[in-house]
């Protein structure tokens, strides 16, 4: 019958296990790591990890043909959530960001030999990667035309050069899958061309220049600034085709968007948890918080929230798994669920009061990790001017919009 | 496979075949009727109604043993919206509030007598009908168990006395379905019981005071206050059972809000429509207005708020359809719909600046009406009330929450 | 000392009087039009402003040289929100729009044979006129470079073809104040220049063609739509120079902006006394409504932003009374009151509930009125855009930001 | 003349200067802060309030008598907006709080003994306080009435019993003044008594038992628990008379939550400061960012926000510096500015991009900071609903509100 929400069992089975293991395993490791170094180190990734193994629970995204779970969209989207409740739960399932996006995109176009050397060391935990493309002014920030790292052709390779910031994971990664101009100049009118390399980070020429400080701490590897200097690699390294950089990054880029979604939602929904704990418990001015009007307020929109914000990823991931682009959908999504998790997280931290902002509870960490999502996968005001743009160009065209 | 939007193949057709009869139909009825009465009368309203029949459109809530299309909650998600494009589509298509509503509890609890006289004439579009509940202060409001009127026993029968307002389609109503106090006290610590019955208008002791003026005037028959004194009626009167009114109401309420939101999505589709067209030809400032950033901000968020309201209407439709209670979904969806729906209206109006709020668009006579909703079927606020309550009451129910 | 709200005594005493005025003989008026017409009629102006002379209120504005009160612009923020506290308020103190901004323009700069023609039988209250700048698409709207009304230079005069809508006032005015074009083709490139006239209605060729219905129905004479054809006029028509039509309605605009501000605040400061009376007597849920803590964030929400709006006007008052433009102080607040007041009114009714839609209460009537003001005056988008490009323009210029 | 917003040369001169001594010497202080330890120490904060005094602007809220620059509350509105220009700028001129509130408090209620040993030296900025009010859960929250720290009469003296916590600046402060209950029981029904008492750290029984970590790091001393545990002082420990600690801590509030207000803006200027230079130098899309809608309406509404606390500010000064409570004005005043602030530095990081969380520019810090003050000083939710209790205990009550 027509729409329908019903979850496979063996879905709705692996949501609980999911669950029961970031309960019984992962919190933990949260509360450890947040009240000690801030971030998750490797030690930590691999000893997550190899408890999520044990647990059936390890690799959802990743085809079972690379020993994983072999989820399609709308299965990630019931299963990420329950990672994402906790900051841990997505590195330990090896669903996080950007190994996830990046196991995803070399599966739709690494060569066998790519596969072999870079996709299936990443899909078994062996190694982390990052995905080299946001540079500093005035190249490649939310504006992917003004890409200003280049890539010349030599005999048999390629030499690259530029500079890559906020790259995340930088730090730890075995290779990086680094984007640059291999034609064209770019800018407002510019056409050009970019390519996809896959560089390993020992490629002399290649160097992690700084972690760049931010606001979220909770990335194993931080955010890198990448110096790429006479970095001279062969045809090999070319990831797909020449000149298909950027197609390529839409490939990543709506399933990638989606995934974030899932993950935050799942955040979201514990620091709802967690404000629900403490407005079901603390007293004051004669009343339970949770009986007074303006805390029942915020519990009532953080509820609604989440709803809508499941209820949009819901379909978006039919959409995908319906073959279609998804950009719109992904689009409207990604705006609404990033706003919608920064709402919630907030929401949460006023009910609770001081404690919210106290390393007592783990929301000030929350908030810190949830500001930078309205930023990164593609600020608000892109996604919106995009969406607007779109529904300006085909004012009739309902492409995955299910009325 | 789990998570599926797509729709049936019949309801597809349903709803183009609605969309086509509201575009060519209905809308301009709406032209005439703004400019003309601004509400619409009974005359218009058989007048579109032939129609409907005529395009095999009509009374697609309504069982098919009562000559109706019989969609399942689903599939009326899909329809209502279509049909709420226009004010006057519900109306057209005789699924408009309350006759929607009712007909649907009556299908539910009436006797087959009830069924006969008072369901088969209202589904078949013959005669109108209200519901009332409403009184004035200090009577039964957001809160029902202020409720006042009461239904005495007497020999054979009872005899109601009450005073309702905001009586939607009372004038040229056949009937009302009274709400009255059958035993108890009510107030905050009182246990009350209510039953509901059916009042033809004629019954002596019911008159209809006058139209309560209202921002909205998009109803047939307004909104009237209704005074019952003496009010004589047989025990065939009594809808299902004694004293249980307010189950009833639960009964009405969760579809009846769905629908709602159904049909107002619909009109918020056309005001972002009306909008979309606005701002893709008008020139300001050298440019197009929809390639003025905050023009576009308006637009995608109308985007946002349309498909958030869809997805969350969609999976309520289904919790309903599978035979669950629904209370919290319907709730939380009634509240976003209520408030997206004010937001994309006014957003609309604000694209279109001076026009929007002239007669020569719509959307002024939209914004009252939309206005209203965030008021009836449950204002926001007790429906947050109701929401946070839900939870804290029960924090581990996911009953309905399709994580 | 520095920084002092302290009022006058004089002005203090006004404002009681003009709060009593309002009190006494306006709201039972505007009780009265509400359940009547709609809209206040030529009898109902001269009857309000005959009481309003009585009582020692009229024209606040208008210097004591042509009978006026002849405060400055902060005595007009205390006295314009009191007649502001009723929608009839500032019509019957004879300092409502567009009289009121007219009156201010023709005092700075009309020739004296001007003066006594147009501005005496004006500021008497004899008269009513209307400003003529909005043109329908694709003429000047927020844009006013895109002027299309032409006036052409004729032997000892000038005949003005265009066609003007949105014109408040239009119908029953004695003359128009035409802003038309002398020279130049305008659009995003052309520099234009405008030139304003002074056009008695009856002047052949001026023919107000229509009423333009909409939300708001509160000014006499409504909004018109007017064509003017070979409208010939003579060079006395001319107001102040030639080619300075730009310079005179930045004239009167930054204090029209502020008087706005003034009395849309005291309407909203009536939509929360209603609320506030309502929600100290209405109970729900065994509650006080006012205990209710949804209720109660409303009303402190209202507070806030009543506070807000009065103390940004009071400060753009004295920007201007000191001489400045407050060009960027009167946009400021003008975004900010616009969409205070809307915000203050819509709380208002939520917080009546049914009733604050019901014609019972003037709230309704209210929303119809506000909504207009997010548009008109400049709509919020426009001056956010001029605000934004001011402060980027000049980062370090603070003149009239008094930090 | 009534309603005046002109600046006291002297005034105007002490802020000029105050703001060049900002940028010349605290904003580099910051800006090392920030890249080292993230908090400022004893060192930092001497080397600073060495530096302002040279600049002769310290301690302009401390009475001249005790050598402070002795402005009155609508002159620190104007100074100490500058010194929040940087997060360390009160921390240099010592208005900084807790030391702020704590030297107003003093200056009000210390006896001749307890200025000489307490007040002196605090003044002189030998030594920090902290001021112990709050207590973890079942104690004194946003509900003092739940006070439960005690002090017991013995002979001589009393002995104070309980733990405090979020005590900013604990760690390093030479003492604190301690809110304990000497009488009564407190909790809803009850009636109690509490008094302030001047309790030196060094005194047996007092003892910091941890740094709560928070969000916020930009306070010296940090936040502490502090354990009381058979802490005996002598009478002479009292601040002004027993029983009257809660009327005490109405004098230290309403002009501490205006110079948080004061501060906070200036903070908030700053981010502001930082995003319109970003915006005007920044491109993408082939314009300036500045240039883009969406980035208009960040940095207009930014200008409005700011604009508005300001002008809630000077008013509420105003009202204090009359002599009035001010209780309404800044629970209305600090409500919005800590929300404003925060929708600042939100929108400041916005622009910003991914820099705007990255450790190169300073918003992320100011973000943590700020996020704090919507829940100290009072949770705006605590401030909503006193506000509406206020406004609905005494409709017609407009002390203070300068209609």
């Amino acid at each position: 019958m027509t729409i329908d929400f019903t979850l496979d069992p063996e879905v709705a089975e692996l949501r609980d296990r999911t669950a029961a293991f970031v309960r019984e395993t992962v919190l933990l490791a949260e509360l450890r790591m947040l009240q000690g170094a801030g971030s998750p180190d490797d030690v930590l990734r691999r000893e997550l990890q190899q408890a999520a193994r044990a647990a059936g629970v390890f690799a959802p995204t990743v085809s079972t043909s690379l020993g994983g779970l072999g989820l399609d969209v709308r299965g990630q989207s019931v299963v990420l959530e329950e990672a994402g409740y906790s900051l841990l739960g997505p590195l330990a399932l090896h669903c996080a960001a950007p190994d996830e996006g990046n196991m995803h995109l070399l599966e739709k176009v690494a060569t066998e030999a790519q596969r072999e050397r870079f996709l299936k060391p990443l899909a078994a935990g062996d190694v982390r990667s990052c995905f080299a493309m946001t540079e500093p002014s005035p190249g490649a920030g939310s504006d992917p035309s003004q890409l200003v790292t280049t890539a010349r052709r030599t005999d048999g390779g390629w030499v690259i050069d530029g500079r890559k910031w906020f790259i995340t994971g930088a730090d730890g990664a075995a290779f990086a899958i680094v984007m640059a101009r291999t034609s064209g100049t770019g800018g407002a009118d510019g056409v050009l061309e970019a390519t996809m390399f896959l560089v390993p980070v020992d490629t002399p020429g290649f160097r992690l220049v700084r972690h760049v400080p931010t606001l979220d701490t909770g990335f194993t590897g931080g955010h890198g600034e990448i110096e790429l200097s006479g970095c001279t690699v062969g045809d090999d390294a070319v990831l797909g085709e020449v000149g298909k950089g950027f197609a390529y990054a839409q490939v990543r880029l709506a399933p990638a968007r989606l995934t974030h979604c899932m993950r935050w939602l799942g955040l979201a929904r514990r620091a709802h948890d967690i404000a629900l704990e403490y407005a079901g418990s603390r007293t004051a001015f004669g009343s339970r918080l949770g009986d007074l009007g303006m805390v029942q307020q915020h519990i009532a929109d953080n509820e609604i929230d989440l709803a809508a914000s499941r209820a949009l990823i819901r379909e978006a991931a039919w959409v995908l798994d319906s073959g279609r682009s998804g950009k719109h959908e992904t689009s409207v999504t990604k705006t609404f669920v990033a706003e919608a998790v920064g709402r919630v997280v907030d929401r949460a931290i006023q009910v609770c009061g001081a404690l919210g902002i106290s390393g007592d509870l783990p929301l000030g960490a929350y908030l810190r990790e949830v500001r930078a999502y309205r930023i990164s996968e593609g600020p608000s005001e892109v996604h919106r001017w995009s969406i607007a743009r779109r529904v300006l160009r085909n004012r009739d065209d309902t492409e995955g919009a299910p009325r």
